[in-house]
C-alpha cells in the first residue's frame, strides 16, 4: 500500500527520516523554511555532535560525507576545577564527529532531492494545517516553529522545570590549537558554570566549538548577556578572562590572544537558554491523521551532554523503521514507535536534568563518583562512550545505589591506556 | 551481590519464576497457603492450556514433566453457529499442552524445593506485611488473595468492565471421544456464547476440559447458576442438552450419554465469573521495599482466548531475567521489567477483552474475518498460532484497518492442507 508521509522542519532528524523512507521508496514530502543557499548565510543554530552511534546510521543512510577519519575525535577529556583540579581521560569506542549544520543540512537537502524526496520551501501558519493534513497518511513534526510544533503539550511528569537551567554561549572559534589527537575537552568550574570544548568542521575547516553552560547568577552569566556585535574587541577580552579564569585545559591552548576570534564572522554565536521539557509523543488531527513529533519537538534537552542531535537522529531511524514495517499507521503504530524509541528519549532527558542538577549542587556522592573515573580509565571510557546510549547511563544514575554499584564493578578493574597528549 | 526475593503466591508465574531464580542461585521464598499435599482434594482452579511459548520455558527450566508427544494437541477446530454454521480448523505450528493444575502446581513445589527454593505454607495476614517486606530485597505479588494482592490499584485506561463478560462454567469431562488428531474445539452459539474443549491430562489421564463462556442473560446463562452438587444427574442431562443445542462440534462425539460425566467427581467443576482488570505494575512499601505484581495480580483476564496462565509465565520470565542482570532492584529495574513484558500482558488484556465485546456483538467486519478464515488456511494457521504471541493478535485486531490489511495480505495464499478429522 503506498504511504504518504509529510515532515515539517529539515533538521538533522526530518532530514534523515526523509532519506531513511526514501531508501525504501515511500513517498516523502519535507516542509521547510530555509532553502539550501539560505544557511551559508545564516546565524549559527547550534554545535551538535554526532556520537559513533548516529554516524553509523548516516553511514547507512549514504550520507557520511564528512570521514571521522578526517574530522572525527576519539575521547573526552575532563577537567574539574576546585582547589585540587581533577583531570582525566576517557575514551569513545569509536569516534564522535562534529559537522556545522550550516553545511550538513543543506548537504542533506540536496541528497534528499536527488533520492526523490520532495522539498516545499514555505512558512507554515495556522490555515496551512487542515489542507497539509489532508495530504498525508502521516505527519511527522520536527520543528518546534509554526502551529505545529505548538500542538504537543508538555508532559508534566518528564519536565521538571519552567525555565533555562544554564545562560548559554555557543560559539565557533579560531585561535585554539586542535589537540594532537582530537577530543572533546569537557570543563567543569564549580558555582559558576560548564563548557564544552568540540572538535568542530565549520566552512574554513576544522575549529574549536564553545559551548558555554553558565549557572544562572554566576560569575559566567554575563557570557550569555554581552553581545559580540556591540563591541567584538571587549567580547573577546571577556571570553579569553573568564577561559583563562575557568577552563584552563581550553585556554592553556590559546597560543596568541590576537587569533583568538569567532571562526567565520559575526553569525558564529548564539546565546540564550533552553527549558528542558518532554513533549506528547502524538496528536490526532481534525481529520483523524496522526500527527508525531520527533527530536526536539518530543524532547528538548539542554546542550550540557550534546545528547538532542543524537536521540533526534535515533529516534528518527526507529520512525523510519516503524513506517515502512507497519501497514496502518495508526495508535498502535505508535505504540510501536513509543516502545522503541521511548527509553532512549526519555534517558536522555532524565540523564541530561539529573547532570544539570547535580553540576549544579555538586552533591558528595557525586564528586566520590568523579574522583572514581579520575583514577579509574575503564570507569573514565565506560562513561564516555555511554554518551552514544543514554538508556545506559541512566541505568548508571537513576539512583545513588546504582552508580555504587556501577563504580564498584568497573572501577576494580586496573588499566594503563595512555591518555593522549593535551599539547602537540 | 546477594538479592532475597520473596515470592507470594505458587501458581505458575510464581513457581516458574521461582525455579529460574534458583537455576541462578537466588535466595527466593515463596509463600503460599497450599501444601502439595492439598491440591489432590481440592476443587478444580481452572483449566489452562500452556501453549507452545511455555512448554518451551517449561522445557528450558526442565520442568516439563508431560511432554507434548503423549499430552499435547496441535490446533484448533472452530464451529461458529448460526443460519449457515462455519467449520474450519487452524494450525498451530508447535503444540501446546493443558495438564489439571491439581498436578502440576505440586510437581513444581516438590522441584521447587529439591533445587534449593524455600516454601513457607501460612496464610498472610495484615499484620504479617511489615515483617516480610523486613525480610527482602523484592516481593513478588502473584496472588490476588490476602493483603498483598489488594495493594496493586486498577489502571481505569486499561480496565474498561466493572463487572464478568461471561457467567463462566468450567469442569473437566469424562464421555467425550478425544479426536484422532488432538485439538481444541473453539466454538460460537452467536447470542449465547462460546465454548472451548480442551484436550486435558488430568488424574484419571486425559479427559476433556469444557470452557462454557456464556453471555449474561443468554440461554447458556444457567450452566453458570446449576449446581452440580444439588443434583448431578440434572446437571448432566442440562449440560448434555445445551451441548447438543450450542455445540453440536463437540457434542456429536459423546457417544454415550451414560458416559458423560466429570471426570474426577464434584470436585471438577468451576463456576463464577471474571472481572477484566489491569492493575499497577509495582508499589513501593513503606520500608521502601518494591511490591511487583505478576500474572493475575497485574492483569486478570477472562479465559475465552486461554490467554492468562501463558502471558504470566512470560512476565514471570522476563521478571526473572531482569532479577537475575540488574544489581539494584528499584524503579529503573521495574522500568525495564515493563518496559519488557508491557506490551504482551496488555496485548493480552486488549486482544481478550476485544473478542469478548466482539464475540458477543457480532460486528459485520469481525464476521467477514470470521469467513475469511473459513476460507483460507493460511489465515486460519496464522490466527490459531497467533493465540501464543498477544501482541501480535492485537497489532492485527487494534483496528478494523488492520484486520483488513492481514487479511488481504495472508488470505490470499493458497494452501491445500488436510484438515484433522473430527471422528476418527
Amino acid at each position: 500500500m503506498t504511504k504518504r508521509i509529510g515532515i515539517i522542519g529539515a533538521g538533522t532528524a526530518g532530514l534523515q527520516l526523509g532519506l531513511h523512507l526514501r531508501r525504501h521508496g515511500v513517498d516523502v514530502t519535507i516542509v521547510t523554511d530555509l532553502a539550501p543557499d539560505d544557511y551559508a548565510g545564516s546565524r549559527l543554530p547550534n554545535t551538535v555532535a554526532h556520537h559513533a552511534v548516529t554516524v553509523e546510521r548516516e553511514r547507512a543512510l549514504g550520507v557520511d560525507f564528512w570521514p571521522t577519519e578526517d574530522h572525527g575525535y576519539f575521547g573526552h577529556h575532563y577537567y574539574v576545577g576546585g582547589p585540587e583540579p581533577l583531570r582525566f581521560y576517557g575514551d569513545y569506542k569509536s569516534p564522535s564527529r562534529a559537522v556545522d549544520y550550516r553545511i550538513y543540512h543543506p548537504r542533506l537537502m540536496e541528497e534528499f532531492l536527488d533520492r526523490g524526496g520532495k522539498i516545499e520551501i514555505r512558512q507554515i501558519v495556522h490555515d496551512d494545517v487542515a489542507p497539509l493534513a489532508a495530504r498525508f497518511d502521516l505527519l511527522v513534526v520536527c520543528t518546534g516553529k509554526g502551529p505545529f510544533g505548538q500542538m504537543f503539550g508538555r508532559v508534566p511528569e518528564h519536565s521538571p522545570f519552567d525555565r533555562p537551567q544554564r545562560q548559554l554561549c555557543v560559539g565557533v572559534f579560531r585561535g585554539i590549537s586542535q589537540l594532537p589527537t582530537r577530543a572533546v575537552v569537557w570543563s567543569a568550574s564549580p558555582g559558576a558554570g560548564e563548557m564544552i570544548e568540540i572538535p568542530f568542521l565549520t566552512f574554513g575547516g576544522m575549529a574549536s566549538a564553545l559551548v558555554f553552560e553558565n549557572h544562572p547568577g554566576g560569575d559566567l552569566e554575563v557570557l550569555a548577556q554581552t553581545r559580540y556585535d556591540d563591541d567584538p574587541k571587549a567580547f573577546r577580552a571577556l571570553a579569553l578572562g573568564k577561559l583563562r579564569a575557568h577552563y584552563p585545559m581550553t585556554a592553556e591552548r590559546i597560543e596568541d590572544e590576537r587569533d583568538f576570534d569567532l571562526a567565520n564572522g559575526p553569525l558564529d554565536i548564539l546565546q540564550g537558554g533552553v527549558t528542558p521539557a518532554v513533549r506528547r509523543s502524538h496528536i490526532v488531527l481534525d481529520n483523524g491523521v496522526l500527527a508525531v513529533a520527533l527530536g526536539d519537538v518530543q524532547a528538548t534537552v539542554d546542550p550540557v551532554l550534546g545528547q538532542g542531535g543524537n536521540m533526534a537522529s535515533y529516534a528518527a531511524w526507529i520512525l523510519g523503521e516503524e513506517i515502512v514495517a507497519q501497514d496502518v499507521l495508526d495508535h498502535r503504530f505508535v505504540e510501536h514507535v513509543e516502545h522503541r524509541r521511548g527509553d532512549r528519549v526519555l534517558s536522555a532527558t532524565r540523564w541530561t536534568n539529573f547532570m544539570l542538577d547535580t553540576l549544579r549542587t555538586l552533591p558528595p556522592e557525586f564528586l566520590g563518583f568523579v574522583q572514581a573515573m579520575s583514577r579509574s580509565r575503564p570507569l573514565a571510557d565506560e562513561f564516555t562512550d555511554g554518551f552514544n546510549y543514554p538508556e545506559r547511563q541512566w541505568d548508571r544514575f537513576a539512583s545513588p545505589g546504582r552508580t555504587a554499584a556501577w563504580v564498584a564493578e568497573t572501577a576494580s578493574a586496573t588499566d594503563d591506556a595512555a591518555v593522549p597528549a593535551l599539547v602537540g
